[in-house]
């Protein structure tokens, strides 16, 4: 097992595998000066005050005051870079061809009735206008589950979707339009088998044209609260729609779908130093071995790929796409900006603890789970893809905000990589989880579903690795495996995006 | 029963009891000259075009045609006023002395153990600093209830109190002190009886410390998930605390206390144009009556109060209350306005269904709610009161933000008045819904609570509807009556309101 991992040749740093007593000598020449945390930087030469501190080949910042080699290096002892410029980015000049070949070009999918991706789960997916009906439509759902879902068991389960959107929301704001959309397109996620059910109150401002449109407002869609004779009416309506919903949904079997209606998610959350070395790398090569079969990727997170974002516009496919790649960045900046917040409000503070020092190393690490592959469009937050490939969907790094903007791109499964170590999970889309080191997977057996920790110590390779994490996300998207989350039945309430006030 | 409702003599338009036909001959000379829908208003007078339309004995807006003796008029005819200005509006000018006396000045509620309100109900809170522990939580949660709920008899339930807050925000961002404080002061809620429980990821932006302070960050109160060996680790360290703490719950008992312990909030939601007449002013009577007896009782909704804030001045009780209250105001105009939003954003479209024009007759009707005593205190979004009396508690008017902000204020019962009718509840606080006309009761008779439509009809007064209000407020608060929605384990999800950004 080696000691340290240094990426590029041109590092002057390099992150201790393990803990480092003092003394420990790394290579000829460098000693380390004291104790050196899991996961943090080891200075490899002397850095004069402000001397660029280098990984991934890209400076990380600069030293406040001069650093000696052997020195531990924490985030108290550099000073961030300004973050590259959104005008003017090179574009097409590293679009690489040699992708990995997948082992399988096939999985077991619903096929989309209304086009497009395919389902990797057969739910009854509830929407509703505003949340002011959740309450009542979660006594519903426990009795859907309890007395009509057994009678249906090619339906996998029933999915309310609520959220906090709705009402008491500045609907007419120039930014509504982002919790619209994604609630809208949540409305068909290929694991809702095109059967639309909707929970409405009655006086919200979104109303259910807005959700589904007009042509699909009709009493065999849309239940209105206000207009059911009380409580017991209010169940009976829900009850009664879902039944015929279930009934055809439970006509839906799994058939053999090409990778090209595969789409997946890709995200990071409770990142360490080891993230961009073990676990994003190795879901990035299950990445590009999904787009050398034809499927699409998604990965996200705009605070997380700001500082590296030239790395992205290299492998825009065409200028528009570069256009649209630096039009997200500049509207996050701004969104920041109006808040009197900057962008050192990522990382944090367990990101810190595992050794990434601030959002420039966090930054590199996060694109490696894009993996290589050349990147054929960029989304607005929550919007749906209309190519094939790999695609940045702007979002925030949130986990739980950057899931729901996924799933309403219409995501099939989300592959989550984890340094510190994350039980989030979706309740309508499944989440395999990815650790960037062994004492994770140690520490939490079964709620990490694959490790990467070998890739960090040298004992197993990127490819290897990443192979395993495609067998996984075809076996869960087949239905043939599940993620622990989804075993125990943990998800994480909806969080849509609304950079809107509320009223 | 009435046909019209006329508020103050000065008013030039009424509004219909029922739906009227047209030619219905209302008073000497005023023939309805068209069909008028229930709670729309009627003009009394000829209106000259760019003439004040006058309701409640203030101008509503202006019309933006003329309007003719008998019309009816909608939210298009009308143009918003200018809001009052917020510089040194008089204060003190209004304070009230004869308040109605309570019916009873005693209920029957828990002691808080850490001094200050009483509890309407005994439950094992358990706090969580961030989103990604819900899952795992509510798995926990649900054992709990089965396996240990049932041996600690005199403990009402156990409540998760999730929420979006906690990672992937911008935890220094300058309106991040809202929600901290939202949370940090939900851990102290009566209803929890002084026993902390945290439950914590570990990495987090939001940490145990900043939640519960370094004094309480102990393993007796938190449990840290990435401490824990595995998903049956992180369940059994979830179950053992909870354990002890229900041990100590169950030996709570309810004891008579003085209307002084007794601290409420009021919040409407859905309104109509009959909020202001019936439901409204019955619950501002009972708020008097709360007052009368020593008990403190919170409204809240600063753009329904917006346009009828010098009606709140003139009942402050100070000069730094009415400067605190401009303050509260100025900072809503400013987070709408950098949004490029105006208070044209509310109100909603069932409100103006209900004949509600705009926001000023809107607020109009919500102030009514606060009933008619001085204004002892005015706080900031969550904060807690240190007064009693009747108080405004700044919050947005969305009722899903408004309840958990009053709810972190310490309130142990909300009553919520609608029109439109809404089924909302919160998990550790009971609300009662009084409805603002009989309609609603007859179409959801076992969801609205109470009735104020006989006020709108004129068959019986505010003083009988409010002492109804009052004495229902007691029991509930006593634990000898529920609320419907109680009852059924309906409840909102906890939206805890934050103003800064998302990262």
């Amino acid at each position: 097992m080696r000691a340290y991992v240094q990426i590029k040749p041109e590092d002057n740093v390099a992150i201790a595998v393990q803990e480092l007593p003092q003394g420990t000598e790394l290579m000829p020449g460098v000693v380390t000066l004291s104790v050196i945390p899991q996961a943090h930087k080891i200075a490899l030469v002397d850095i004069l005050k402000d001397g660029a501190i280098i990984r991934y080949g890209v400076i990380l910042g600069y030293a406040i005051d001069p650093i000696a080699k052997g020195q531990w290096i924490n985030e108290h002892m550099l000073r961030l870079p300004t973050p590259p410029s959104l005008d003017d980015m090179p574009f097409g000049t590293n679009l690489r061809t040699d992708l990995p070949e997948p082992p399988v070009r096939t999985w077991m999918g619903y096929r989309n009735p209304e086009g497009g991706y395919g389902g990797t789960r057969n739910f009854l997916g509830i929407q509703t206008t505003v949340q002011c009906v959740e309450g009542t439509l979660n006594v519903a759902t426990e009795r859907i589950r309890r007395e009509l879902l057994p009678k249906y068991p090619h339906v996998d389960d029933v999915v309310a979707i609520n959220h906090a959107y709705g009402c008491g929301v500045a609907i007419n704001a120039p930014e509504a339009k982002v919790p619209i959309r994604a609630l809208r397109n949540i409305c068909h996620h290929p694991n809702f088998g095109g059967q639309l059910m909707v929970v409405s109150l009655g006086c919200e401002k979104l109303t259910a044209d807005m959700l589904v449109g007009p042509e699909n407002n009709t009493p065999e869609n849309v239940v209105v609260l206000q207009e059911c004779r009380g409580f017991e009416g209010c169940m009976q309506a829900i009850l009664t729609m879902a039944e015929k919903k279930l009934k055809i949904l439970n006509e839906r079997r799994r058939e053999e779908l090409p990778l090209s209606d595969l789409l997946i998610g890709m995200q990071c959350g409770g990142s360490d130093a080891f993230s961009g070395v073990s676990a994003n790398p190795s879901a990035g090569y299950a990445a590009d071995m999904i787009v050398q079969g034809g499927g699409t990727v998604l990965f996200s997170e705009v605070t997380e790929v700001r500082d590296g974002v030239h790395f992205i516009a290299e492998r825009c496919v065409s200028a528009e796409v570069r256009d649209k790649l630096a039009a997200e960045m500049r509207w996050y900046d701004n969104y920041l900006s109006e808040a009197n917040v900057d962008r050192s409000a990522n990382p944090t503070p367990g990101n810190k603890k595992g050794g990434l020092s601030n959002i420039v190393e966090k930054a590199m690490g996060s694109i490696a789970k894009s993996g290589t592959s050349p990147i054929v469009e960029v989304l607005s937050p929550a919007e749906r893809p209309t190519k094939h490939g790999e695609i940045f969907a702007a979002t925030p790094a949130s986990d739980i905000v950057c899931g729901p903007c996924q799933m309403a791109s219409g995501i099939g499964l989300q592959v989550f990589m984890t340094g510190r170590g994350t039980p989030y999970n979706l309740a309508a889309v499944p989440v395999i989880k990815v650790c960037s080191r062994n004492e994770l997977k140690e520490q939490w057996p079964d709620i990490i579903d694959i490790s990467a920790g070998a890739v960090a110590t040298g004992e197993k390779t990127i490819a290897e690795v990443g192979t395993e994490i495609f067998n996984k996300i075809i076996a869960c998207a087949s239905g043939q495996d599940q993620p622990f989350a989804e075993k125990y039945g943990m998800h994480n309430y909806l969080c849509i995006f609304n950079p809107a006030p509320i009223t």
